[in-house]
Order: C-alpha cells, then sequence, then structure tokens
C-alpha cells in the first residue's frame, strides 16, 4: 500500500488515543454505575442487524445507514441506533411477563456521513429504555435518572429541556387543518430557526387570532408558568392532555429534587418518527449542541408488542467535550531494572499492584532513551546491576 | 415485516442479555484493571477500516471479512482483529519518541461465517500490545500478564501452552528443504491432529533419522525437560535461537513466579502469517478450545515501521465460559410507592442510591402483576396510600 494512504481511516472514522479513552472509560463507568443504582440492567445487541427489521423500523435516515450484503444476499445494517436492537430483544424476549423492564446500553452506533466535516460516523451512546410503563412516573423516573447521571460524571451546568410531541402536534393540526402543511413549521423548529418559523407564519393565509397562537408558541419556554401559558392557545382534549402530563410530569421532578435543572420547552419537536409523548433534550453550558435526548415513544409495536416505552440516550463524545480538560493524574511507577535484579524488579512491582498501585517494569536493555521514558511516570525506581549500585 | 422474521438477527450474531452481560462487565473490568495496574494503557480504534490497509494487513482470512462500499466505491472492512488497527495507530502516532509502549484494547472483532454452526460473528477480544521491544523480558511480561489477567478475572485451573515458530520452521526448513512442502506438516499441528501428522511422516520420502526428528517434534511438550530436548533435533543456529530464547523466557517467568501455569509447546504454530518468534495459547481445564493467544509478531512493518511487537488477546466469550455459572448476588431493592407517598419513596431510594444500594422505584400503578415483579428483588418496601398503612 501507498505511504501516504496506509494511515487513513474511513469517512468520520477516528481513533481513541489513550488519554482521552481514559476519560471516555471513567465518565462510562460512572453513568453506568448511576444506572445500575436506579435497577437498570445493561444489555448488548449485534453491531449488524437485518436491514429489513432493525434497519426499517429504526428512525435513522436510511442515507445514514451503513449497509452490506451477506451470503444469501440479505442486506444487513451497522445498527444506527440501541433503542431498536433493544425494542427487538424486549419484544422477543423480555416482555412476555408483562411487566415493566428497565434496560441500558453503552453502544456504538453508526451513521455514514456523506461528505468530510469533522462528525463522527460511529459514536458512542449510554442510554437507558424503561419499556411497558405507561405512567408520567415512568416518564419522571427517566428525565431524573439523565440528571443524576450527568451529575455523576461531573457535570454541573447543564439543563433538560422538556416538550411534549402531542402538544404541538394538535396545535398545528387545529389550525393547518392537515399535518402535511404543518412539515415546514415543523423543520424550523426542529432546526431550532426561529427567525424562519415566524417568518413561515407570517406567510401563511391564516386569521391574525391563529397567526397569534402559532408565534405565542415561540413562547411557551420557562418554568412551570410555560405550562400555564400552555393552556391559552389550545383548547380541544389531546392538547389540553398533553399540557396535563407535563404538569403532572413537573410534580414529579419536583419529588426528585432535580426541577433546578429542568427547564419546559413546547417547541421541541424530534425527527424521530417513533416519538409520541413527552420529549427532552439535554444541554450543557459550553456546548452548542444537545449531549443527549429521549422521551416517550411506541417503537414496540413495530416488532408486535402494543407497548410503550420512554428512554434516553447520551452522546459520550459530546459528554466528553461537555466535561471538558482537567488533567488525569498519573500515579504510574516505572521500575527500570537489568537482569541481574530481575526477581527483585518483579517482587517491588507485585507488591504495588497489589496495592492498586499501577507500576511498569522496564527492561533497560529495551530503552534507547531512558530520559524520555522515565519522565512519563510519576516515579522510577532504578534496579540495575549488583545489588550496592542502588 | 413478517411476524416470523422481525426477531431474526444475521448469521453468527447475537444478543446478550443482562445476567450474562453483568458477568461479561464484571470479568471485563477485572481484566482490564490488571492490565492498567501493569501499565497498559488502554485505546480504541474505528469498527471500520480501509480494506486496502487493515484488511488486506490482517492475517485473517479474506472470505472471514465483512466487507461493504463507501460513497466513493473504496472496499470497508469491520475490523477482524485488533491487532493490525493498533499497529496502524501506533506507527501513525504512537512510536515517534521510538521508546517502548503497552496499549491495551477490549473491542469486538468480526470473522462473517460461512454457514449455520453457532460460531459466533461478533466476538469480545481483551489484550495487549507491548511494542518496540524485542527482549525476550517484554515475551515474559506480556505471558505474566496474562496469567495474572485470567487469575484476576477468577480462573485458578489453566495453563499457557508456549512455542516459537521459529523452531518448526527451521526444522521443516533442515528436513524438507522448502517452506512449501511443510504446509501439510504444518497444517496437521495447526489442527492438533497428531496422528495426522505422523501418517503424513510416514509417507513421505525421507531417511529414517530425518523421520525420527519429524516424530520427536511431538513429545517437545512439557516442563523445561521438553526445551533440553529440544537441542537433540535441531542443530543449526537459528534452530538453537530459538530454544535459548524459550530458555530465558522459562527463567523469566520463574522469576515472575507464574511457572505453574507454563507449560512448553514445540508444536505451537499460528494460521497467522505475522508471527515471528515466541508464541503461546492459553486453555482452561474444562473448555476444548483456547481461550486467549499471543506471541510475537512484525506487523509494524506493514505500516512502515521496522518495529518488533508482543501481544495477547482473550476471547472474553471463551473466557466466560471456562469460568462457567456461579450466580450473580441480586441485593436490589425494590421500593413500591403509591403518589400520596412519592416524595417519601424518592427519598428513600436516594438514600439507598447514596449508600451504593441498587434500589429500583415502582409506581404500583404500573403493575398489573405485582408478586411476580417484587420476586425479581432482595427486598421490597411498599410506600403505598396514607401514612397509616404502612
Amino acid at each position: 500500500m501507498s505511504r501516504v494512504f496506509m494511515f487513513e481511516k474511513p469517512l468520520g472514522m477516528r481513533d481513541t488515543l489513550p488519554e482521552l479513552y481514559e476519560k471516555k472509560h471513567r465518565v462510562r463507568s460512572l453513568v453506568e454505575g448511576e444506572m445500575g443504582l436506579w435497577g437498570y440492567q445493561l444489555i448488548e445487541t449485534p453491531t449488524l442487524e437485518y436491514y429489513e427489521t432493525v434497519g426499517t423500523a429504526s428512525a435513522i435516515n436510511d442515507a445514514q445507514l451503513f449497509k452490506l450484503l451477506d451470503k444469501d444476499g440479505h442486506t444487513l445494517v451497522l445498527r444506527p441506533e440501541m433503542t431498536t436492537p433493544i425494542a427487538r430483544v424486549a419484544a422477543s424476549k423480555l416482555l412476555s411477563e408483562d411487566l415493566p423492564i428497565r434496560l441500558a446500553y453503552s453502544a456504538n452506533v453508526f451513521r455514514a456521513q456523506q461528505r468530510e466535516g469533522g462528525r463522527p460516523a460511529e459514536f458512542e451512546q449510554i442510554g437507558v429504555e424503561y419499556l411497558n410503563d405507561q405512567s408520567v412516573s415512568c416518564d419522571g423516573e427517566v428525565i431524573a435518572l439523565l440528571i443524576h447521571s450527568l451529575k455523576k460524571a461531573g457535570l454541573s451546568e447543564f439543563q433538560i429541556s422538556i416538550g411534549h410531541v402531542g402538544f404541538s402536534q394538535e396545535l398545528f393540526l387545529q389550525i393547518l387543518g392537515t399535518n402535511g402543511r404543518a412539515t415546514a413549521l415543523r423543520k424550523f423548529l426542529y432546526e431550532k430557526n426561529y427567525v424562519g418559523y415566524r417568518e413561515q407564519v407570517r406567510s401563511l393565509d391564516l386569521s391574525t387570532i391563529d397567526k397569534q397562537r402559532l408565534l405565542k408558541l415561540l413562547a411557551l419556554r420557562g418554568g412551570e408558568e410555560a405550562i400555564e401559558s400552555a393552556f391559552d392557545i389550545i383548547e380541544n382534549d389531546k392538547g389540553k392532555q398533553a399540557i396535563l402530563e407535563l404538569q403532572e410530569l413537573s410534580a414529579v421532578l419536583k419529588d426528585y429534587g432535580v426541577q433546578e435543572h429542568v427547564k419546559f420547552d413546547f417547541t421541541i419537536v424530534s425527527h424521530m418518527s417513533y416519538y409520541t409523548g413527552i420529549l427532552f433534550e439535554a444541554y450543557a453550558g459550553n456546548v452548542g449542541f444537545s449531549i443527549g435526548n429521549g422521551g416517550r415513544y411506541s417503537l414496540l409495536e413495530k416488532f408486535g408488542k402494543q407497548v410503550s416505552a420512554t428512554g434516553f440516550a447520551v452522546r459520550l463524545d459530546r459528554l466528553l467535550e461537555a466535561l471538558g480538560g482537567g488533567e488525569s493524574e498519573n500515579n504510574t511507577h516505572c521500575i527500570f531494572y537489568s537482569k541481574e535484579r530481575r526477581r527483585e524488579a518483579f517482587q517491588l512491582a507485585k507488591k504495588l499492584h497489589e496495592e492498586g498501585r499501577p507500576a511498569v517494569l522496564q527492561d533497560i536493555t529495551s530503552v534507547k532513551h531512558p530520559d524520555t521514558f522515565t519522565k512519563k511516570f510519576a516515579e522510577t525506581s532504578f534496579l540495575i546491576g549488583g545489588r550496592n549500585d542502588e
């Protein structure tokens, strides 16, 4: 292979070198630990799934799927997210007792990039799925767990914006009549392009009152008062139902004592078509995009189960970015030895390992630049030559 | 999708449900912990690599590679092992200081199965690569670390069989003249089909003395006496060099105090073409196949670096099989609550979580079969109705 090409990786693929990996590993463990405390059980699904099952059931854009053919001509996909594979597993194996189920995962997912833009095509998501529980308690638990997980990871400045897919849906349906006509407005909301949204509303052939209602939607963001105000612009039962659910959710989150991290936002929509109720997104002060999101969904129907669920997924790379630098302490001991004192060196290493102290054993004959080498460690012992040289 | 098909997974792909996953997670952490103590740093590489780079440099059979095309028509592969991607990373980014480097990984690798046979097409390997150190100390450290890692995982009955790629290579070359003629013999050794090997030797047109030497190879298995006996059947320098290396390795492993787990075996060969020196395989008493293997290799030359390395990979699924059952203790507390006492329930959960005790909060209205549900937990508290109901 050519020298230039031999180090190349496919578009959007990345290596994670030791320093970053250690942080990733630590944060993953903390988040998994918190999920475990709340009774969520980790599971794992294959990297490859059939396109016909998980690929089509997933809400991820077809163009973003990595596809390949197996020897029988079936199309396989690299999983683009974990919610759909978990729905498959739960529907086939875990829901027979018809009880609530709490599952967790940390897994790499794959989304093909169409051009170089610095976006990863493979990234790790840590998340939970709380299945077969329709209550607002379930939604509240998942959001409270997300908040506790982010705090456990070391994040302090962050906010969960919570909305409801049913509210804007009903509002648009009432005012615009068909779902199709709402698509443009929904796209502006998804892109958080509120200027575009306003212009679009003004351009519509609607009564002034209806335009006012559509514009007021943008103001429905904030604390509990935002929930109260929502009653002003929608009157039908489905719309009210969405507001009442958020009201109940707010009470649940207060009981969890996590309200300082919560904001309500009726403008939140998702490109994931399987969401049916409460929706939420996590933002950290210093990162321009959401570090995690989730909501209530009904994906399990695609696998033959009339079961509702709520889940969230955190993007580990973005969480790490939000957590920022912070040097990891290197407390590794280096033991430089020569053959004469090898056994002694090994015994010292064993003693340190038993104390839980990382210690590298290094045969001095293998190191061309001892000073450069020892610089990498917190401390170095030299066990070289005869005993008296010590 | 059809009801029958919707739960299917591609050939060789598996789900890992909570109970098994928990064991996997625990064993992985223990092994990673041991590697960390010895100063090995975890890294991660992408699941997808270019066929032209990692795919062709890897020693894995082409038919076992999962291949796909990217949008530019380049062939990508799902990594079939981790040694080659790590060689790529090390050669491009980590070897500039020309020092010994200790890396570790735990990663899923992919090998396409041609037919249903219960073999996984995706499995996790945990391993290390100790790069840029030619010494026998390096080989010894890697083997000692493998032994300590298996012990840390909880394995007690196991053995590392150690051979040298150079010995049988030289023996065959001396007696048979060309490497090609040795292929059949090497295949029998690889399959551990010693009957077939004997028959093949007898069928060859060789002197009785040479046949005896080839047959004696099979007896070169055991303790240090096997190393001594090896001098009897080979006389040239390269062959002797291999024996001397094993002698030195034996001394190093004694100094580590791990010799009880070590056996020497000059019949070990590998299908991985990149090995150049010491080779080893790990066997547990109750499992019919090796749970891990490794050796010295020169793969980095394919990435432009004249650097030798030694590594090992443990197959996590096989290690778990060797470790066997053992119920994992469920110490999760269940807190059943109704709305009236929700806040109290949340406070109890918080207290338990702070003590590190797993506790599930369950809204009673969501559970159709409370008895079946609570059976899954070590203990259940009922915080239902008014205060006086307790």
